[in-house]
Formats: structure tokens, sequence, C-alpha cells
């Protein structure tokens, strides 16, 4: 088979990830056990686990033009990404992230998104969103997101959103023109203003064309299909660290999707791209390979 | 005045610091404000405060051959320390810290420290430590600390101990070679054993054959000289940013004694440099030149 190629869009970010004990609840000092740096973003992990799953990526995005962006594309370039078309800004500064992760799987989170770093797609080139198999789009570049998800629309791909929460107006936006919105439970109820999560799944999918699923963490992977709602639960594992589970999930979805794979069976093959992850420290780093995954789907 | 020489020994990290509108309690995600990242290390940001004070200085410390520690070595250049004799560790890790500053001057600080990075000082070149007019040296590597402090000794020189808290026995160890003991409150409590400031200064110097001090913040800085209690109070300013106050203090006040001055002065030229600086965000780049904090003492 040749491998499917994706496109994927989002806000690159160049993360420093420490593990420690416990998070601590007042300001203080922390002593990390283990660090880590590299390159990340929603799409971009989901991007890097495409990769490693066996599928070919591109990547478009905007960094600035310092050091920080310097390394962010030589450790996307590293983890196979194709960046020809990713836009160095002149004068931008690149989005820098440390993330804490403690021994219980919990996480925070602290990106910084220069103001500056121009938000204007006009550079993107939509006329090639048609040369793909699939788009991965994740909600931090709202604008960039929009204009691809719409030509992807226009052109009939499979787009996949990665709806994450994001700031008002920006889900409502971008989630009509995706094929497959899949949202983290968090967004979901945000979305949807409904506490349960199947009504949310019923009253998200009321408002959007597409299909509508939702990723529950060790719970596995929810959708309404057809007015049913399905569910394929996570294979059971001991969870090292979360980060990066979600995009890993989403990249495996969209390759799987983009294989021709029916929902049911791309759900349980990101279920379990996302379950391997999770069993090793450093976030997107702990992504499996193909065949990890095929030995755990065949157990 | 030929300006003093000052050497400063200690461990360098490079430091992103982040601007938060508070520092949170749980695990979760948090948009900063501003950030910047410069080079730090508690002595690294005293020489920096030094410098623009208008004296030299040279640096002696450890950091790895990445990429970190190429960004370290020119940022702590364009600070304008002497990097001459800086060691860098084939195949080690330098220091990434990790720093959240909160609008109430609260602050979360995570570094990670490489613990393959090569402790070993015998490649400190001690005889020149007679050279330099006073030195300042930081407790985050001990045993190069312990190599420079003995021959600072040996040498009859001003050295300055910057006695922030540190692991079991490391201010034992450390405080005993310098002429200049200079105490964190959590510090001094620590290695006295005993919960009255007072008595703290009294207990340390007890045990200790050099001068005892204590920094305390907004109070101003405390000490014991022939056996009376004495406090310079510090100025009174709008705080912004209390991050490298400390290491302020310490470059300003170890400054003042190689170029003469008495502990009062020194103390009221230390207190109000680390005043200045808690007037602006960005760690060590609000350190004050000399020409405001002399504005500042002449009100």
């Amino acid at each position: 088979m040749i491998p499917p190629r994706i496109l994927c869009v989002g806000a690159a970010t160049f993360d420093t990830v420490f593990k420690v004990p416990a998070i601590p609840s007042t300001p203080t000092k922390v002593l990390p056990t283990a660090c880590v740096q590299l390159a990340g973003g929603m799409a971009a992990s989901g991007g890097a686990a495409i990769v490693r799953l066996g599928g070919q990526v591109e990547y478009w995005a905007r960094v600035g033009d310092d050091d920080t962006g310097h390394r962010t594309l030589e450790d996307l370039a590293k983890a196979g990404l194709g960046l020809a078309r990713v836009r160095r800004v002149p004068g931008g500064r690149s989005t820098l992230c440390t993330i804490l992760v403690d021994a219980a799987g919990g996480r925070m989170v602290v990106p910084y998104y220069d103001p500056d770093l121009d938000p204007d797609p006009g550079w993107l080139p939509l006329d090639e969103v048609g040369r793909f198999d699939a788009l991965l789009v994740d909600t931090r570049w709202p604008a960039g997101a929009a204009r691809v998800l719409a030509a992807a629309q226009a052109a009939g791909r499979i787009a996949v959103l990665d709806a994450d929460i994001a700031p008002a107006g920006v889900l409502e936006q971008l989630a009509p023109l995706a094929s497959h919105v899949i949202f983290s439970e968090t967004a979901l109820h945000a979305f949807a203003k409904q506490s349960d999560i199947d009504a949310a799944l019923r009253a998200a999918s009321d408002r959007l064309p597409g299909l509508v699923g939702v990723t529950l963490g060790a719970k596995g992977f929810r959708w309404l299909e057809r007015e049913t709602i399905r569910t394929v639960p996570a294979p059971k594992v001991e969870v090292v660290d979360t980060l990066s589970a979600g995009d890993v999930f989403h990249g495996a979805f969209t390759l799987a999707l983009a294989e021709g794979q029916d929902l049911a069976s791309a759900g349980r093959f990101a279920c379990t791209a996302a379950a391997l992850k999770c069993t090793r420290f450093g976030g997107r780093a702990g992504a499996p390979t193909r065949s990890e995954v095929e030995a755990m789907l065949g157990d």
C-alpha cells in the first residue's frame, strides 16, 4: 500500500517537559527527575505519530525566525514531517511551552504564544489541499485552520479537527468545516452545553454536518454513528505519561480513516496507539510504531 | 577607581521565565502574559548585576556541550561576564530552568540538573583565585564551591557565600570556608535550627569563622557585627518581580565589599540595588545600573 499523505495544520510549539514527583499546589521550588525538550503542538505531535505509524506527513504552520523556531523545525524534521511550507515569520517569536508531568499522569501546561506572530493565513497554498488523502487540524491557529478546513471541505477530503478547549467562538467557527470533529471531553461539554456525554454528542451532532466523537482517556473513544452511540474501549495499560496521548490518538485516527478503515476500526487503532504512548515518558517521543500497535491489537 | 575584579563561581542555568496572572494550585493549563529567556544561576546573575554596577567579573562554571550550553554562554557573554574558564562538559546536558512569576511576586522554580554533568572540580585554576579582589560563590555546585572557597581563604580574599537552601550537608561544608556567609531566611533557620532570626544569627555565628548575615526581602538586611545585631532596611518599592533580587543583592554586596565599603554601607547599597530590580519584570535583566542605585541612595 502506498502510505497515505496527510496534511497537518496548527500551531507549532517548542516544549520543555519536566517529570516531577508531584505538581505543587503552592509557589515553591520543584526538583524534576527527568527533562526532555522537543517540538510539539497538537497537529505536529499528531503528525509525528502518523509518521511513526507509516504515513507521510506535510505540516503547515508558522514559527518565528528565532533560535527556538530553528530548533522547532530541526526537531520536527527529525520526526519525519515535511516542512517545506512552514512559514518563518520575520521578527516573530516562536512558541515556548513548559510542561510538568507528575507521577500520577497529571500535568501543568504553560504555553506562551507571541501575540505578534503574524496570524494572517494569506500565504497558505490552499490549492494544494486536494493533493492529500486526509487532514488533521488543531485549534491553536484559528485563522489558518478555518482556511484549510474550508479548502478541504470544497475538495471533499477527510478533515479531522482536534477539538480541544479553545477561546470562545473558535470551535463554533471551525467545527462546521470538518468532516470529523473529535472533541476532548471538556471541549465537548463546553461546545454542547450538556453535562451528559451522550446528550452532548447528540446536541453537537445536531449542529454539525460532520461526524462527532469524543476521546475519553482510559475510557476509550465514543461517537455518534447514524443516531447510535458507539464506544471502543481503551486497552488497559500502566500509565507513565499521558502527555500527547490525545495528539497520538488524533494522528492515528486520521491515518486509519485515510487508509479506508471504518470508524470502529479507526477508533480501536487510535485508542491502542494512544494507550501505548501512555506507557512511556516524554510526550510524543513515546508514540508507538505500527508493529507495536498491531501487536497489541492482535492480542 | 579601577573596577574591582570579582570571581563568581556556581552552577549556570538557562532560564525560561513566564509571567502568569496566578500560579495555579492544581494541574491545569496556564496562559502566560509575557515570557523571557536568559542565562542565570545564582552566582551568574549576581555577576551580571556586578557588571551593571561597574565591576569586572570572571565566571567559573560548567555547562553541557549542547545547544542550551551555547545559548547560556552567549547570553552571559552579552551580560559582560568573562567566560574563558567555563568548562563545556562533553556529552553533558546544560541545566534548564522554568520559572513562573505571578502578579503578587510569588514564584515557582523548576530547575533540571543533569546528574551526569561532571561534578569533578579538578580543572579549576585555583592558583588564579588570588588575582581577584573578591569572590561570590553559590551552593549549586558544592564540589567546585568548596575548592574555590578554600583557595580564597588561603589567599585571604573576601569570599561571599550565597547561602540559600541546599541539600543536607552542603551549607555545613561550605559556610566555614567563606569570609561572609549571607543566608536566605529559610536557609538560616535550617542551618541554625532556630526560629528566631537574631538567635539564629548568633547560633550560626558561633559555628562559623566569617561574618554572618541574612537577607530579609522587603525587611532589608540583618547581620551580626561584634556581638551586635544590626539591620539596614530595604527601600520601599512597588514590587513587580522578585526573581533574582537575592542574586542582585549578593552581587552588589560583594562588589561594595571589594570597593572597601563597610558592612552597613555595603548592605544599604545591596538592598537598594535589589529593591530597584524588584520594580522590573524579567529576573536579573531588571538589575539596575550604578547611577540608578546612587540616585536612589541619594534620595
